[in-house]
């Protein structure tokens, strides 16, 4: 397969080029029965919509999802659930030069590589518009996840550039444009992007994201680790270049004594493993933590080489974000969702007659 | 899928538990033609195996690989590759405690919740025994590499707790127990762990590893991105909780303009993508980190519960690692090498006969 | 996966229902390059359509395809290709008969057992309208085999119920609406179904699918035989009950040294292994056949139960056709060129850089 | 893949050649709690093994298969079962005219043109001595079938060259050497096999398998039917050449108001759909019937060719089934009982919680 699937059992297959006709997706394995309409897409499509602050780019994107298959009298069928967004603002303008450069960062030069022929438009395949589709497959999961099982899935920017914050208050997340969960470092974070708009210049970001409410159980012992799966989904959102489970790149100077999540009747002591052992949930709040790294579509110009080889001077026009992590919350709740619903089919196809006998102990 | 498999074109299949009858592993899609025996995969089975030095385990593991089949004359024949390790150290012991208790920071608990059942001698397939088998289809992979495309896979230890190498000396990296690739550092090292070791703790650590001379290309454009089939690849090691690329989570407080690598007819000026741009290879070394939390197994008490819900103190006798990083570089390039062949079929399969006209820069 | 998906890497995804908004696909996998256009579909999805003819239903379906994606500047990119055909022809009418009976021989009972939930507008998902898509991603990759490599790949009907066509004239095969090979035969068709239609009965057929110019070494040896792939994408088809290769139930009765297709320096003698030995192409013919049963919505009426269990007497109205076997052979030639197309990605996947120096020897 | 791997959930891996050292399996995906042990599977074996009568090849296969993980304390544990048969009877013999020659209607040819390398001795990967593991794992599959769901699977042979079953009676099937359910045909079937074996031919065979008890609702809607995945798994067996479901080639010359299985409260009416309406299992049992041709190892002598393209006249000695459809029961059935099997899983995986309120009617 060429990779634009994600999943086993409940599976998520996109298309689409960010100045193309449409993109599309095609989500296939939900239970039938599940109660959905755009609308509950749509939701998410929002808050990762452009444009919703001056600290995003002013592209405008309708970003209207329409069901396509796959739902019949508002409820999920069983079968395939096709989606699509037309898109509505590709800008008519001049292509020339960007069809003749590669831009330093960007896929440029590997598509070049690997397929020998690019659609330069907007960065075409490789442009995170694609994630738009991720969101409107993540709401689907999501939503079966919440009403079913009664797993929240949330997320938040933890750190921008050097600004991190402090507090997790989950009220403020929606509160704010970055989705900082730190009220107190709004004011510091505006400032921050403020000055850097004006310097053309961009900047890198951390987002949390958390499930609680996950039961015990879920993930495959070997190579699909829940977190391993996890980390191929959350590595595979743009510009994402490092991902933690729990502890994180913290264990390295951990003890063995104090890393251990001791274990009580009550529940366990600390979540240092981030709610996964041996590849398989414990229970405990699945905690995951990404680096995004900074846009690198700037109006700074920048040294590169044209599709002849020869040097060039590269300067990004055009609305672009300039801190991409801003955006990415929805995106990096989306894949969390559709991770832990895939594996929730695939256990329950295992093992959905197992008397488990072992007593659940409550979480942290 | 219950999760056995890696790869889609060169895939591996592992099954064995610690203390079982064997390990075993079948490598499918392997191209025709390249010469292999058992000699191929001992050298990097012998550096995973454990009692090397007094700062591992002093299990006597023999792990002794036989090929049972896809090899014909001494070259592979297309067919799957049957490998299996006999295991040979299984001390017949009492397991009746073990078999009663969840020991902290294991599997044992979440095994217990996914299956009703669980084999509990030696941590059953849990137990990082698993990885023999990935190291030895890894060095089918890493000989294809290097001996058709002169792709080079290496790993060293970077951080030890607290110690961090400051120096990469490649040449160091086989001289000591530790593959620290900074030879000053290692007496600090070896004193740390002497006084782990007395204290009965463990430790966590960091491994680097890298790929040279990997053409441009390789790699798919939204899931299944080289990046993103890395971060699966490394975190489905066991005890492994953060996987960077590049600049990693460093990438958090860059600027764009520092960031981005900016390109010449000569080269790349800077590597902070780590060689993957896009999801897609650039040429460029590619660059991956991981950190592995502390061992669990400790004969320190900690407290835990019992698979009626009853707490325990729980203390783990036997031989076991108190850095588990330190026995992991292999298996670490060996996780590389299987994705980045993968990623080589599939690119072929798709992209054969595509006529790239694109210059290739150099490598920084 | 629920089975909506194609191949391997040249993988096709379905979605839509008979009587929803749209019918879709997305093509992944496709070879950058390929030119490609809605025309090359468009001819195959013609000799599909519906209303061609007296002796097919009547419905209007125009079938329009649209490419939404994977294709650029007119060439393919090798990123996925999202097809959409809008529904135009769903007339509203009183489903409420329908929603409460299974008809018999329809998937109307099992899918109710299944997803304890259907779209009865039409057979919904269950409807022969979802191989329009197949049809329309089969042209693709027929048009890359036959560019690229030579393969032709056509068919035809060689029995209509009793009426046997005894003559393979491929000239004749677009003469007729019945793709009957043989001209004499034609007029007796034509009666049969003349009196057919009258009696409201319907009827089954055979179709034929060849593919000439394959080159030998396609297919894999165990699972995947691509005779093994070729039945499963048959077998498929709404309303095939039936799958042959070569002599097919005809080598019941042959003896070895009839049946074993003697090899001479100029060629094979015979062609009873239908182009596949061990699973794998030989150079020759690739040849199927397959059984459709007769179409199961019909105006004589059937016992039946209703959704409650209670006895009911079906009768199905509309416009449906008397043979579902007449417009079936684009779509076998659809699957079949979609099979080869993902075996040849697959061959080269694994052995690209083989050096053969087997000899080819002449086809029959 | 490359198409060793059986299976979207129940998986089965297989390698080994003919003459190597072992032949080996693993099985992924199993539910956990299964009690297993060598026995369940010897028994199936045995009765696929060579030389238990004088009409099947002589040969001694011991075919002991052994169990190397993922069953602890006679219980499987959810984890991959690692299988072996160790290879006891490869006779030493001169290789020397079978490495330079290609026998007519067998695999050499087409493998050498595949791989440009083969293992010769005996057929390697291309021998029905694979099928050995796939009776092994069946085995697993139809433990678990019939313990928690009641499903038998059944086979017999039908027609063995011009002779023809005439009755079906399962008690007969284990009493003769033919697996014939029709006991008067047994001595005409000793008479034909004898004169064949003194004349030095071979014959070809019809195999049936029924499925009992296979509750409604297994299987897709689409690509991955019931019935398309059986013909799949069927028609991968060795010497396979066509595969019919229910009335199958039959249902080309039935009108529509024969092949229709009418239903009534108290059950279907007929079953010629074999048991599957639109890819999905109807409650009925499940019949299929497949076409096996004669042996291609003769020693009546036939052209051919050796490798280098010069034209040979190929004599096979040794010891080989004049009918290999003899000992195909017991590997049909198996085929049938893994597809169930992973149909079963993933039914469950997607719609475990599905409320189906539709009556199930008794079988026909």
């Amino acid at each position: 397969m060429s990779g634009n699937t994600f999943g086993k059992l409940f599976t998520v297959t996109t298309f689409g080029e960010s100045h193309g006709a449409a993109l599309g997706c095609i989500i296939d394995g939900c239970p039938p029965g599940l109660e959905l309409s755009e609308a509950d897409m749509q939701a998410d499509l929002d808050r990762r919509k452009p444009g919703t602050s001056r600290h995003t780019t002013q592209r405008r994107e309708a970003d209207e999802v329409r069901i396509l298959s796959g739902v019949f009298e508002g409820k999920t069928t069983g079968t395939p659930i096709g989606l699509i967004i037309e898109n509505t603002d590709q800008r008519s303008k001049d292509y020339s030069k960007i069809s003749e450069q590669f831009r330093p960062a960007h896929a440029d030069y590997t598509y070049a590589h690997k397929y020998g022929i690019r659609d330069y438009r907007g960065g075409g395949r490789s442009s995170a518009r694609e994630t738009a589709m991720r969101v409107a497959a993540g709401a689907v999961a999501r939503k079966f996840l919440q009403e079913r099982l009664g797993i929240r899935i949330r997320g938040y920017l933890s750190e921008l550039g050097p600004v991190r914050a402090e507090k997790l208050d989950w009220d403020q997340v929606h509160q704010n444009p970055f989705f900082c969960p730190d009220v107190d470092k709004v004011p510091e974070m505006e400032a921050y992007m403020d000055a850097l708009r004006k310097e053309g210049d961009s900047i890198g970001a951390r987002i949390n994201v958390v499930a609680e409410g996950v039961p015990p159980g879920l993930g495959e012992p070997i190579f699909d680790r829940l977190d391993a799966d996890l980390a191929h989904a959350l590595m595979s959102i743009n510009a994402v270049k490092g991902v933690e489970i729990g502890a994180g790149f913290g264990c390295i100077a951990q003890k063995g004594t104090e890393h251990r999540d001791e274990m009580t009747p009550e529940g366990f002591l600390s979540n240092h493993a981030g709610g996964v052992l041996g590849g398989i949930s414990s229970g405990q709040p699945i905690l995951a933590s990404i680096a995004l790294k900074p846009t690198s579509s700037l109006r700074l110009p920048g040294r590169s080489i044209d599709v002849h080889g020869n040097p060039v001077e590269v300067i990004t026009t055009g609305r672009h974000d300039p801190c991409v992590g801003i955006r990415a919350t929805p995106i990096a709740e989306a894949m969390m969702a559709i991770v832990l619903m895939d594996h929730y089919l695939r256990h329950r196809g295992q093992n959905a007659d197992v008397a488990v006998e072992t007593p659940v102990i409550g979480q942290l």
